[in-house]
């Protein structure tokens, strides 16, 4: 029923499940004897195995970017509108793999899977895992694959960073490296408010201290403020003025502090939703994640030294009202790519509807999209 | 000793508090038969009673704006860069009056005040007050002082907005309106911010319905998650940047979710030392009262015809890297100064330090106000 309201979408998709025995050797120390990264397929891989889209997901992401899981699922994946027949990534001729990220919530291993040393799950006791962990993982999954190197690695956010960090660490696994409003590394505003959240949750007494499934709670208002907190960053000041200017939801001023603005109903009812779908130690792990990024530090600090090893073509993109990674940030990464003389396309993308826009199926953004992949060798 | 050495510094001041018992009749309906406002003045009344000035406070200002309260203090008041002898509101020329904003906790009528109904604190069912609401307590103010007319009324931030209301609810009583970051109402994401940080104080079960202080509870981690929030709107990503960077407070990383960068360090800081200040329900209406704020809603929405009736002169400030209320904002009151041919100043200072720019020394921006109030007739 789906496949013919949306005749473009991928359809049905159930998920698959790869188990890795290979232990993982963490950036904290630690190790994962073993893991299991949940992924989606959409599209077909061609037999010179040459034509596979690693998608790369961002904070509140999961491995479920396109399609329908169920028959009767209200909402696609999340990138659905970039991917599929005919869409920007066109699933005609290319065989789009997109995980789950370890740590995540979704279905790979992290804070709610079996601890195997306990028997109990994870909760707080998952260790910290990093963008370079997440890109070691998500190769040990296309070594499973048989996928040598990627016709392109792509992301927005978070998963920018991993495109990134996918260039440099994998050089000749790469073809192209797409990265959407993403940044080299975050900025102290941005790491401020990352902490604002996390603090957010770590007062929740039902926390407890990560615990909360053992103790049979959930640390829903501290999730929920956390994710309006960063909902707030993902947005313009111009965009929420359009949706919801000073707009009430009575016309009658309540002189109290219920939901009276409609932007207040709007972020509680955004953050009621999230705490449905996302687990609060992986909320902690995913902002830490994107708190040590830092892929210069360990160059002196010189993001063109960093850059330097990368082989792939870049696009990077950026949205004119992004305050959380600005276009200037996004112009770091191009300049220390035209430092090297690497292949890079730069576009910055005007949009009112802030960090958010990389979801959004703005027409300028697709149709450069449309055009990069359909220039891709596969 | 604090005057040797400051020889500019006010010294040491006495709060004051002036007991009005006409009856005040609030925006919400409600009425406050009697109330306390307590102030402070700095420097000296002329005979002919024409230089005084009126200092507005914003969200967590108080009274305490210069000077010393005890000779131990190790900070003086909030605005004291501003506020003494030959500084640029020189109280060798200016009386100086500032009061604590109803609904305050720093010592006028509030939640923390006691309810002559119940006889316990006002707690929670203190009435929810709004910047007409202020502006009419301190007209109330002004009488009780025989201060027929003030030479200025000042204020950043909130306090802009207290200026700009006792411009066009008293016209013969402003002779300037100093209106400095400040903004004619607040934007969808200004509401939105307000609206998390009140949630977090909400949330909280120390806030126990606002009847923390019967319960011997303080929502502290609510009221300290409020201030972090706040604060982050206060500064600017570039200030942010070139204070902290992305420095850490230990070199080697600790893969956990303590302060590890600076930054976090800091706000964590800033948010316990605002919990030992300040009251969580002043907090709610404070943000409320912002909120409310939008004097040109019964105008129409047309700030031109809301100024229409003032006859003070102005200045308004705003500062480059203010994102809060950003230049912006200030120019929208310009403009409707303008359209209606009212004598307006305008500056937009150059300063990396965001909003919190108007609480500090920078030379540009206080050699304005000196020159403006040296130019001040009293």
């Amino acid at each position: 029923m789906r496949n013919d309201k949306n005749k473009e979408s991928v359809g049905i998709v159930t998920p698959a499940t790869c188990v890795i025995n290979e232990p993982l050797s963490l950036d904290s120390g630690e190790t994962l004897e073993s893991y299991e990264i949940c992924y989606e397929t959409y599209g077909t891989l061609n037999s010179a195995r040459t034509n596979a889209v690693l998608i790369c997901h961002a904070l509140s992401g999961d491995h479920h970017a396109a399609g329908y899981n169920r028959i009767d699922d209200r909402k696609p994946g999340w990138w659905d509108n970039c991917i599929g027949p005919n869409r920007p990534l066109d699933t005609n001729k290319f065989f789009v793999v997109c995980p789950n990220n370890l740590g995540g919530c979704g279905g790979s291993t992290g804070p709610l899977s079996k601890n195997p040393s306990s028997g109990k799950c994870y909760g707080p006791d998952f260790p910290i895992v990093t963008v370079r962990d997440w890109v070691e993982s998500q190769a040990r999954l296309a070594d499973e694959l048989r996928i040598e190197s990627w016709a392109a690695v792509m992301g927005g956010s978070l998963g920018g960073m991993q495109a990134l960090q996918w260039s440099v660490a994998y050089p000749n696994r790469v073809r192209n490296a797409i990265v959407i409003a993403a940044a080299s590394k975050l900025s102290t505003q941005n790491i401020a408010f990352n902490e604002i959240s996390r603090q957010a949750i770590l007062a929740d007494p039902n926390f407890n201290n990560g615990h909360y499934n053992e103790k049979n709670t959930t640390p829903t208002d501290g999730l929920k403020l956390a994710r309006m907190i960063g909902h707030m960053t993902y947005l313009s000041d111009d965009g929420l003025r359009a949706k919801f200017g000073r707009e009430r939801t009575d016309k009658n001023t309540s002189f109290s502090f219920g939901a009276e603005f409609e932007v207040e109903s709007y972020l509680q009812y955004q953050g009621d939703a999230f705490v449905n779908r996302f687990d609060a130690n992986t909320y902690l792990l995913m902002t830490r994640a994107l708190d040590y990024f830092d892929p210069a530090q360990n160059h002196g600090d010189d993001l063109r030294k960093t850059m330097a090893s990368a082989s792939a073509r870049f696009l990077v993109v950026s949205f004119s009202s992004d305050w959380r990674f600005s276009p200037a940030r996004s112009r770091e990464i191009v300049r220390s790519l035209l430092y090297s003389n690497k292949d890079v396309s730069y576009c910055e993308i005007e949009s009112e509807f802030g960090h958010d826009s990389f979801l959004l199926p703005i027409p300028d953004y697709h149709q450069i999209l449309t055009k990069y992949f359909q220039g891709i060798c596969t």
